[in-house]
């Protein structure tokens, strides 16, 4: 999780909402990445979805089913639904996301039946660290946004 | 819609689950697509997410504020997450997807108000048409199962 958190503050030296994922295969990690919105003018290029792709490149295969995703804040329903679809062991994630969580912060993607077998989950690592990034970004942003009104 | 049909019969040609997505501004086509999860071994790679950055590429922007999805198969939540993320104007779909459709179909993530400005949503269309193309799909892939097992 130090590694995503790592991630998520590159994000936000580079101006994105600051959030980092990584994917792990026993003891490796397949891929490091983080949220790619602004710069790759993707709305889908949030840091879970980078890094799942990158993972599942890495591996010449879409099933990462031996495989867990580690995110800073608690996954959306696009991406949970992505963890889902990939079939993976588990998720690991840091603060939680009550406005648009899928893992049960907002809405529960996570845990439904109907997408197959259900990955181990566990929220809450290194929530506040990961919170404070976020925190920071969008108070830079609000004052950023106050210059330009003032 | 017919484009997007023809996408899908592409995507079975190629073995691929037969989903077809086109984007939309105005009367212009922005983005042609179909599920590309085999062939790029990436599980996010659905028809929908293909053509969504496809055009965002082509706009240089992330906001498609004034697009519309075009798919055969109602999305599925992650893909609907990422018309809600990326503020779509709209969406035509054509058959429901009462097992994984994340408009109503199974759940529904497509008028969720968490999420935003809520696109027009309209599904049915070309149904019967898109939904023959899956069936046609899921039986090729039912006999040649059966013929590897016996």
């Amino acid at each position: 999780m130090r590694l995503a958190l790592q991630a998520a503050q590159q994000a936000l030296q580079e101006g994105e909402v600051p959030v980092g994922a990584v994917v792990t295969q026993g003891r490796q990690v397949l891929s490091v990445a983080y949220n790619l919105r602004e710069q790759q003018s993707d709305p889908t290029a949030h840091a879970e979805m980078v890094a799942l792709r990158k993972a599942a490149q890495e591996l010449q295969r879409w099933r990462l089913q031996d495989c867990w995703l580690w995110v800073t804040l608690e996954p959306c329903p696009m991406c949970a639904t992505a963890v889902r679809l990939a079939q993976m062991e588990g998720l690991f994630y840091g603060a939680q996301d009550p406005r648009i969580g899928g893992c049960g912060g907002w809405i529960d993607v996570i845990h439904e039946t109907a997408l197959g077998p259900i990955p181990q989950v566990r929220g809450g690592l290194l929530a506040e660290e990961a919170a404070s990034v976020l925190q920071l970004f969008f108070a830079q942003l609000r004052t950023q946004q106050a210059r330009r009104d003032g």
